[in-house]
């Protein structure tokens, strides 16, 4: 067995960490070994791998990758179990700058086994419908860096299955979006489930949590600095829109498991 | 991270192997555990698994767990990667006697990564009838200690999306029954899909390809020792019905992690 690894999740997205802090181990980290790592029955299992490698200046640079074998930007489950591993594992101080493809991210620590990560402004981008089991719903357009379509709904179980994809308006949405389907639990909270793209239905989604409670706040004309909990099937986010128009997001970070592997 | 484990799989069935020589680990090895270390994004992950403990004669004991925590008596893909870990990480000599609920199973090395495991006499109970997606088809019922019907088509698309259960007759299955469909591909060689009682569409379920070899024999008149070649969605796997009417099944075993846990 050649080469570390640990398994950890954030609300239940969860991923493979890579330890290679000078890059000797994985060198460019080939798809393959991302697809035989993410391999649910034949490998380990994740929605991603996380390898954690040092850039020039010295920081931790999260090179994320999707369980397909493709480079990812950001991913703000994951982010949060990068922290805890530095934190845990590496003897990294907290709070962490962590250095990802959309720039540096701080995570701090928020409580036991809680972490809150900066994820930036919202762009708030109008109008625009979703399509599901031949219904048509009203959705607020939020960009968290990605793209989001959320909804309202009186029950979760409007979105059906999930198993196809939600239509769209492709003008709105050239490069494809994630779609919410948020029912309000009570004030200031609301649950969630979300289609991602390329993805399909999944446990957890960062960016989709922020963009939904960007939409509650602003449905609510809730003053900036409110906190809102957000429920997703694998648990619960607690995200705040600052006064100086940052989403933060507090959740779960777990390590379940570290060894070494030769896939 | 407090204990031992190792993951590996069989034609992509998969299993958390759980090291426990003189049973002081895991005691009973509680329920929970097994679900929690089964579970697909907040544990490691596998369709079962299994504890490797010695019983009062010193003989290694294949203590199998499904994934939902119940206990179970036999998987054949299971026990060659028990077999497999058992040499390369306990020591122990090839051909194996491994203890399982359903007797003693023996295990041998049959080239590289590959091992057979004797799965037994068949018991073939006549014809019965599944329904699939609306339409009915003509089965046999073989027993491998377990439930079978098998069903010849002329293209496995015609079992559907196989995410409800096929029907079956009742009053012969009393107990639920593995349902499989078989299409040939050439001289003593088949593929099969699955769908097993409980779990629905596997990647590869070992008694299921020992009824469908057994009832692929009986259709083609074969002499008892001819082996089979049988594709499963997760690998390959051949079958000999010996003239001793034993069913050996010879497949791959892997081990793809080690590490430790404290789930």
């Amino acid at each position: 067995m050649s080469y570390r690894f640990l398994k950890g999740h954030g609300t239940e997205n969860d991923f493979v960490i890579l330890p290679d802090p000078d890059g000797t181990v994985h060198g460019d980290l080939p798809a393959e070994r991302v697809r035989a790592l993410c391999d649910r029955r034949a490998g380990i299992g994740g929605d991603g791998v996380l390898r954690a490698v040092r850039d020039e200046d010295g920081r931790w640079f999260m090179d994320y990758r999707n369980s397909d074998g493709s480079v990812s930007e950001m991913c703000g489950n994951g982010v949060r179990v990068f922290a805890r591993y530095l934190h845990e594992h590496e003897g990294a101080d907290l709070p962490i700058e962590v250095a990802t493809r959309a720039g540096i991210k701080t995570v701090t620590r928020a409580g036991d086994g809680l972490f809150t990560v900066d994820m930036g402004s919202p762009e708030v981008l109008g109008d625009t419908k979703v399509t599901v089991d031949g219904a048509t719903h009203e959705a607020r357009h939020v960009s968290m860096g990605n793209p989001h379509a959320v909804t309202f709904v009186d029950d979760l179980a409007e979105a059906g299955t999930l198993l196809e994809e939600p239509g769209y308006d492709p003008a709105v949405y050239p490069a494809g979006v994630n779609v919410e389907f948020v029912r309000r639990v009570g004030e200031h909270h609301v649950e969630m489930r979300v289609h991602e793209r390329g993805s399909g239905e999944t446990r957890s989604c960062g960016t989709g949590a922020c963009a939904v409670m960007v939409a509650a706040a602003l449905a609510d004309d809730a003053p900036r600095g409110t906190t809102y909990t957000v429920d997703v099937p694998g648990g619960t986010l607690r995200i705040e829109w600052t006064e100086g128009d940052r989403v933060l997001m507090t959740g779960p970070a777990v390590i379940v498991a570290e060894g070494r592997s030769d896939l």
